[in-house]
């Protein structure tokens, strides 16, 4: 099967139908109308496999992903999703696997209202790299930068949860932790390993809101640095605040659901800073939405400097996040 | 080097400065600004080692055929480019590769008034995913589907170049091929090869003029098809009036050099089609660009049928384009 025949066969055809969408799949480029008062917003990820997803992920859950983390990179700017790209590197034509993979790129086309727009396959090692565009109204964009001395920080959801399940997807926890695990937790677990959710509406709740976000990728410590370093700031976190799933909690100690949930990558949860301030303004904003959002610590002003405490007392932690190289 | 600080000191003060670029690397995503009465262009290419270019190739080549791949589908679409996202996949962080490699992106960045607003860095097999993204002004952009039966059929530059660059990289010419090759046309020729022109004035400058345009990746007799498919045509091509450089032609004998012409990858020149009224526009209009463009053919009404004549007999080749599976 040629290239040309893989793209329409798999892909174009379930591609998604958005009104801004002048021309799609199958030119040299896609071309797409940006609405007035609008800036385009723009990431890139690639997920290889055997560093970014486990060799025998589903392709479904591998396609999901692949699309969730860029979106995420989106919400984390408060932006809106449009449009995708895929260039899809596969070591040969698995019918089979490519039912599956545009299966789970179509459920989030869906979900999403999104539309794929330009695609790209080369034989080789099996990764997935996404472009994700979308929009946020001019100067509303929350950046990394932002933040300031004295803002509040917040993260939605719960945190860890993909680091357990990545240790169960590859058989790498102790025994009392598979001996507690039940199967509700295991189901769980990996569900939030394979499927995370990008926070879209929160991110677009957060414009006006947040002084800075960030999506929780590489590991919280990992992450709240790039704000720290950015916006100039130091932050104090509490740690009896961390949200902690039930889950979690329930299949290992406290001292290793804090490592998780500092350390472990892919949780994809948004953190931001929010002033004394809006406090009010985020509460009842994000009310409606459903969401768990949950404050863990302020910022001050020792730049760079990230204090953790554990119910006042200094905590150590002997624990990095996710590193690339 | 954390990835951070690998995009830090290799792209981040590289990048350019574009005043529509309002947040570029360093963040969550990019945030740009699309001027008005514009549409966005997009279009996404990856480059694996050993399959689109050389292991042993030079780093800055790679970075400026990575770049000059996709602007070329943005040249073929008429579009201007702006901005481009980086997805670097390699096996380690090799500073004197990585040095060169960002040289070459540089260079491109400068020369086409570009900016790099995001990247993404993975360990794994050497792969460059480049997302480039332009503008065209609403309702100009040039399709695959715009010929009519009667258009002319035109090609920018030379081709086959890159197809006689390739071999000899690959040490795969035959004896009387090195005999004849001469230390300039080797260097032309691979040149031609490592460093292709994306045809982005020409595409300009064909918004209003063209049916109908695509740029050759995968070889003439390949994406030719797209066009007749898309536009539903057929096409007869006159080889003898084919565009070979002095090079290709007295590298090898004609028939070869028609095969690389009509078969051979990597030559990115555009190939476009003009209705007979539109000539005369054509021609002035491109006076002063100082690109060849050379008639080759004529489309007519036998829907994908492709036929190709030397010298008014028909030509039988056996030829294909480049098979991406």
């Amino acid at each position: 099967m040629k290239e040309f025949n893989l793209i329409d066969h798999f892909f174009k055809t379930k591609s998604g139908q958005r009104k801004d969408v002048i021309i799609g799949i199958g030119d040299d480029a896609a071309v797409t109308h940006i609405p007035q008062g609008q800036a385009l917003v723009t990431t890139t990820d690639t997920l290889l496999s055997g560093v970014h997803f486990l060799p025998n992920a589903s392709p479904h859950a591998i396609a999901q992903k692949a699309v969730a983390v860029n979106l995420s990179d989106l919400a984390a700017m408060g932006a809106e999703p449009a449009w995708i790209s895929l260039s899809l590197s596969t070591p040969e034509v698995d019918e089979d696997w490519l039912t599956e993979f545009s299966r789970g790129l179509q459920d989030q086309i869906e979900y999403y209202s999104i539309q794929l727009i330009g695609g790209d396959t080369v034989q080789g090692p099996l990764a997935i790299t996404i472009t994700a565009q979308g929009f946020v109204p001019y100067d509303q964009a929350i950046t990394r930068s932002g933040a300031k001395p004295g803002d509040l920080v917040y993260v939605t959801g719960t945190l860890g949860d993909a680091g357990l399940g990545l240790a169960i997807a590859k058989n790498e926890i102790e025994q009392a932790t598979k001996e507690s695990l039940t199967q509700i937790n295991h189901d769980f677990l990996l569900k939030r390993l394979h499927y995370p959710t990008p926070r879209l509406l929160t991110g677009t709740q957060l414009r006006r809101i947040a002084n800075a976000c960030i999506d929780l990728s590489d590991g919280l410590i990992s992450d709240i640095q790039h704000i720290l370093n950015m916006s100039s700031c130091g932050a104090t976190l509490n740690l009896e605040n961390l949200p902690i799933s039930p889950a979690l909690a329930n299949s290992v100690d406290q001292e290793t659901a804090i490592k998780y949930a500092l350390s472990a990558g892919d949780d994809y949860e948004l953190l931001f800073t929010v002033s004394e301030e809006q406090k009010g303004n985020l509460e009842t904003t994000l009310a409606s939405a459903n969401i768990q959002v949950t404050c863990i610590g302020y910022l001050n002003g020792n730049v760079g400097n990230l204090e953790l405490k554990l119910k006042e007392q200094p905590y150590q932690a002997d624990i990095k996040g996710y590193q690339h190289f």
